[in-house]
């Protein structure tokens, strides 16, 4: 049985020597089981083109080794080092300002430049071929954060890689003409060559050449990640990952990433000053779980507060532990910290560490510690899954179109009604998986679409097809209105769902800044409101207000063996929301647990169930089994106390 | 007797041929009779340099002449191909922050550059050969909306041509160092070309220089729009126009383009989120009609919302209706639409058109079908003046001055305080018209300067002559301040003003951000307080708090055989604004229609009278006449109702 | 005895040559005894290369010598001349996002340029030959504000500079390493012409490399002044100095000017909007003594309003009296004006002056002609010192530190707590020194650290040996972080004063954005919480709400034959923060004023005592001695009048 992988970030250069045989010896006391070296080296281990210093490398590799430590073996490309930027100028990151950014970060290189990845693959193969078949390397940690600030480049090597992946994406400049809509404003091409980067320019650019600019520029990294992952296997059997930022990385569609890693691993930092953090780490870690289909790791995660946002608002008595289990509950094997002891100097020297500047006299260390110390008992639930019986649609294309210029209303927000939607679920204790439109969606008994912008013809006929087989489908409006190149689907909103919603929309009316409506259920709307036009679906609800009332507000369509639900508005959480969500789960049958108090996380993995208490009361769930942590056997109601979390195991 | 032109910008290249034919169907229900094209065409019918497509633009002239819908046949220079942007990459916009501006949308290049005028000229050529002698082509669209995106461009070329306009107006650079007051700060030049263009620099550019910017670049402009006129008038007799957009481009100032073009023709775009939305169209009409100095027509407005805007609040019931007879009443004789069929793809999918994606079944549809068929009603306008015994001053310079930076308070706008007396004459149901400073203005009974802040010797003169002949002239703030270059009339402020007014400034008293203050009068202000000392005038009500308590606030100065008021604060509407003017117009004998209810707008135009009304109630408004759309005699009072027009024919 | 120089800027070249007579005039009529001349003129003295024109300038000098009134000579370096930048592009200022900044303005250039470097050493060789043994000439004026606009240049010739700075500093560029922290990211340098400047870049630059960059911008420009205060030394034996701008210039480093100049002058403008705007003057005029180590002058300052700021509110009645007036309190013995006489032209036309565009039957003319006239009475004071019990640490090193990107809360801003400990110190009418965290202390009783972020080890050193020896420290959170790098002092925060405090911080705990807590004492807090280990001190007051309810927030930590006290939180005024203070001087012995009415401002100078009554009511204040201005005697209580200043001469 494998342990749940247990450390952080290691950074052994920044410390002398004397330090690290302290670091190991609190590592082991600690339970760490895994490092992550070599993250940042880059500029270390070559200090000058050709020339290696292995020697602090070496000495940290094999006295981790000693004391049973494995190693994550990093390769340093994020941050390519002076002197490679000093001889290979058009390395430098062109934004799309025009400006050259410049060093002293990490980072700020082009990814398609052949100069920076000819510089990688040698760096890369010189420290696969030194520690490729050494026993401590259990895991290869590629590049870090592909995308964080670099995802788009905007010089001129970049608009000639973009220019190829078009003509082998198109073959044929017509082709692209007739995909991007070209006719409009004639902005047709007659090569590829002619096709522009879409950096500063007029408003109006072609939001189908912006669309297909950000899949290519997510292509890159791919194309980067790829290249270095070939380089390892020619030296090293041990699995490879990259650590994705899901979903707070706008830039990088982690579908297209799909098969590329061994492990899929994640970064995930609460973002600390929206008071439902504790929900948008939930769905970070369920939408890891979809990226992975199924376990995955917490590569970094934080003790405490980060250093980067506006205010970096610490974690509370027991928040480290509830946020680490909730990642466990939610299918991490692992659980990774950045970093192991907080730095004296750089940018992220008030980032918390596992080590605070504090020592070992803190409640920081205590948690950390006595986490290393659980997670030994938790060996079990390794490799299980979780099981789900409501799938949110998500797809990055949908973020991307919808978040263009030139919407219907700057209100609409793609992750705004997904997190709506999710929030209200997970109040309900409802654990969900996230799937993709075009995704086998029949194991689901409930399938919600709450911002489905784009859909294909092949995931129209998808989810027409799920509900007619007896699937019950929530759509939220503005859904199904574009295909993949942000074409308007033929005849009226929405294109793609028209048929399986039983109506059409005869227009838009997005509401005025801060505006609410009513409906006739008591319910209240924000941001939208339409004029649904009824073709075979049912009014459940009307609008009672706004630039919509008497007309439809909720419906439902029956349809073959199914049911599909939509509202034409931002329903608001409780009244609307919830029982929009209540009605449905109720028709298709969707359990959830009960007697379960509110504010109390509860899911299960495999043969384990996770009782998280985000409230600052004790309470008593109700349920039965042994304790994995403690032993304690329960057979009706368990309790948990403030802020505690039991694991339950079944009996 | 001629019809209003009714119709839109159509782009048949978007679709597929037998689309074409059930659109011209429909053009002809919806009693279109004009329709534009080719306004965005330039990569489809010149695919590559000096080679030619006029298959589907031939088809679609000859298929609309078939069927008596006329071409307004546009000039495609406003979106120059991509083989044009790679072939010259010199044409590309630099825009003030020094980034040279990308293609995939319209409008990005250089007005000044000669490549870019080259092959204007020469695709103009080709047009109009052969076009410009068929019987369908009505007029000459040329371009679109000049100054839309590139109204300044500060490439090497612009800064070029930049030094010749300077040099052509002062002749002896000696003379511009005169001018623009070039001893302070020593920025004195030697030779014309050691001007920069204003891009980004430190604070505190000479706002003469800035001045002269902004001219030489409008400029420019005019310069393209010629050029092109007189390709085309050499294979054409039909009028030419261009596409103004009076007054939300405020880049352009319409005066200087007097007499370029053979019909004044406007775009105008509901500023939706605002409230009072429905005046600031009136105020579009009103300024249109002062730049074309008699009838003029609407080349784009939206038959409900746009797409551009943050939030693109739909018209409400009937206000279609409501829009398009306001503009005729204000003098428009034709009502275009942007555009004949939504798109499917592109940057303006979600702008609304006069056939929507939801087709014919639709709101839209029924309300566009139903003006069109008005319109034929309303042939007797067509060329009818409209008559006002109110000017307001409008002058694109003092705009221009006044917003410059450093200037005694942020909370000083030209259009803040033009817009609240226009509302406040409005809500009275005054029709006004707007006049320049210099113009004659011996036929109003009333002038209001609400922010004439740059007013030159000639304006000076003008408006103490019409004052002393007899005149009644209402001075807001902060007028009269400066002459053409920006610089300070001798002597206390407002030196062009201090004579007519009687009075002069002994400082400015901005107020803190929202604070306001009281009058004696009981009225309020805002933004604006200052230390007025009378000489001549007499003190109409004092200040009763803020920086100058106990101080004229207005004033009344008999000159001659006419009087002229001061207002020295931002006199809010309602008890100040109101009454300010009530008292004037009393003054001067301006006859206001009486009994006419709130909210409805009445406006005499030749022999008719449109009764407009935008409140949620039927009303009565005194009246006799004919309803020229209906056929109803009225004697004595005309009912209107919730949301509709009567349009009233003299008996 | 010297009087106290009175005069203003006179830009004599914006006025044709009968104006000169009257101003000269007048100037002897205000008692104007000094003025400062051709401190833009560059572009008229030269207008071309090597072509000089001194006619105007001769005139002028002769004219002011004949009359009485001193030169304050000026070098005309902040406004190169259109030639020069013509003929030198490569001096143009390249800011942070890599714009070239154009002209029309002033200071766009280079500090670090050598071509503008020669040519400044030309025109002020030519200028101090010229007129460097001139009688009228009092004073030397060098450049003007050096800073304002141009700091920072990120030119290709500044960033080899700032490399050749680096080696200066450093020798090798492992000192740099080690001192920067490159091993953080690996972003080491193998030799300093690797160092980027630090231009727009990905987040994240490293701290250090931003701190020597800010250093060494502000050392370009005192290189700049060192250069002409030598050419200048050449030919003329006046003294001379530069215009500061403490402390509202951020990028200089006023302190790395010591010994520069050989009076220290200042520019001081209110920032009209702050309603506390008199005490910040009063800190600007304390800070600018502490630079000066004694008495100094103030360059500009306004009569009235100035015009660059958003809103540009005017001066109250005797407002510019007791701004005057303060500023002499506190050291000025001289007070000059930006600028004699309001310009007709250019950017700074809204600006007051000393004869404003209404003329001399002006408020203001009539209080600039009193004032100096008043000032003739107070001769007696030029020279005399300022006592102060009371020392606020002051560094710019941490202002630049404290405010770099990724601190722990952006909430931090070291302005904040500075002004907030000054003005409560103000408020109870006790005068303070600033001083640096290193300079000897003990001659105060008492001394304030509200935000020292930075403490060198020295430094550290030296407030424990301050308080050993019996000094009373008063900290506020958030210092003694780190050292001159930007690097955590080692162990638990704060490094720099754990030992002093007798406690340590195991975690910052930042609020939330408008949170505020509370304290058991009654006391209320916002932006900053912590968990504080004590470790020697007490605590005299604990959070009774916030992430560290019950936990200390106030402590006293006694040590050796003084105290050191410590508040964990951003004390609000009022109960809090005076308390705080209140408690520290009683136990420190610091002596204050009693019965002086709030609002009014008393500070001791030499044999003066200055009560300035900024309220609205007339007061009276406690005192004996002979009003120097009229010559009353008082004994045992002064009136003052509302708005009113008596300056009472020791009996």
């Amino acid at each position: 049985m494998q342990d749940i992988r247990f450390g952080g970030d290691y950074n052994p250069e920044q410390w002398p020597e004397e330090i690290w045989l302290e670091d190991v010896r609190l590592m082991r006391e600690a339970g760490v089981n895994l490092v992550s070296l070599g993250v940042f080296n880059w500029g270390i281990i070559e200090p000058a083109p050709g020339e290696y210093d292995w020697s602090g490398l070496d000495a940290i590799v094999e006295l981790l080794h000693a004391n049973g430590i494995g190693v994550n073996m990093g390769t340093p490309t994020s941050s390519p080092p002076a002197w490679l930027r000093k001889a290979h100028p058009e390395i430098r990151l062109v934004d799309a300002e025009g400006r050259t950014l410049a060093g002293g970060s990490r980072h700020g290189v082009c990814p398609s430049s052949p100069a920076y990845a000819e510089a990688c693959a040698s760096i890369v193969d010189k420290i696969a071929e030194r520690y490729g078949k050494h026993p401590a390397v259990k895991l290869w940690h590629i590049h870090n954060e592909y995308g964080w600030a670099n995802v788009e480049c905007y010089c001129e090597a970049s608009a000639t890689a973009f220019q190829g992946w078009l003509a082998e994406k198109y073959g044929d400049v017509d082709r692209l003409n007739e995909a991007w809509g070209t006719a409009f404003w004639g902005l047709v091409y007659r090569s590829f060559d002619q096709v522009e980067a879409p950096a500063a320019a007029p408003p109006g650019v072609n939001p189908a050449l912006r669309l297909d600019w950000k899949r290519f520029s997510n292509d890159e990294h791919v194309r980067n990640y790829r290249m270095q992952r070939e380089v390892i296997a020619r030296h090293s059997e041990a699995p490879a990952t990259t650590n994705f930022m899901i979903p707070n990385c706008e830039g990088m569609d982690y579908r297209r990433w799909a098969g590329t890693v061994d492990v899929v691993s994640n970064n995930h930092y609460l973002i600390a000053e929206r008071p439902d953090h504790q929900i948008e780490l939930s769905m970070s870690a369920d939408l890891t779980r979809a990226v992975a289909n199924g376990p995955w790791m917490v590569m970094e995660h934080s003790t405490s507060a980060v250093n980067w946002q506006p205010r970096n608002i610490a974690k509370t008595t027991g928040e480290l532990r509830r946020n680490s289990l909730a990642h466990v509950a939610r299918g991490a094997d692992g659980l990774m910290f950045f970093q192991w002891r907080a730095s004296r100097a750089g940018a992220e020297k008030f980032h918390s560490a596992m080590l605070p500047h504090g020592g070992t006299d803190t409640e920081v260390w205590r948690d950390v510690a006595a986490l290393g110390n659980d997670l030994k008992k938790l060996s079990a639930v390794v490799g299980a899954d979780v099981a789900a019986d409501v799938a949110v649609l998500w797809d990055w294309e949908s973020w991307w179109a919808l978040e263009l210029e030139w919407r219907p209303s700057v209100d609409l927000k793609y992750r705004e009604r997904v997190e709506a939607y999710y929030a209200a679920l997970w109040r309900e204790h409802v654990t969900v998986d996230f799937a993709h439109p075009e995704a086998d969606l029949s194991g689901y008994r409930l399938v919600v679409a709450p911002s489905s912008y784009v859909l294909t013809d092949a995931a129209s006929k998808n989810l027409r097809g799920y509900v007619e087989n007896g699937g019950h489908l929530v759509v939220s409006y503005f859904s199904g209105i574009v295909d993949e190149h942000d074409t308007v689907h033929p005849g009226a909103h929405p294109g793609a769902l028209r048929e399986t919603l039983g109506l059409w929309i005869e227009e838009f009316h997005p509401l005025h800044e801060r505006e609410s409506l009513s409906l006739d259920s008591g319910a209240a709307g924000r941001i939208w409101s339409e004029h649904v036009r009824l073709d075979g679906a049912e009014a459940v609800a009307r609008f009672a207000s706004g630039p919509d009332a008497g007309r439809p507000a909720l419906t439902r369509h029956d349809l073959g063996r199914g049911t599909a639900w939509y509202a034409a508005t931002a329903l608001d959480a409780g009244t609307g929301l919830d029982e929009l969500l209540a009605t449905a789960m109720d028709a298709a049958g969707v359990e959830r647990p009960q007697g379960v108090p509110d504010g109390v996380e509860v899911v299960r993995r495999g043969a384990h169930r996770f009782l998280i208490n985000h409230t600052g009361q004790d309470v008593q769930v109700p349920g039965a089994g042994v304790d994995a942590l403690d032993g304690t056997a329960y057979d009706g109601r368990v309790p948990v106390r403030a802020g505690g979390v039991v694991v339950l195991a079944d009996a």
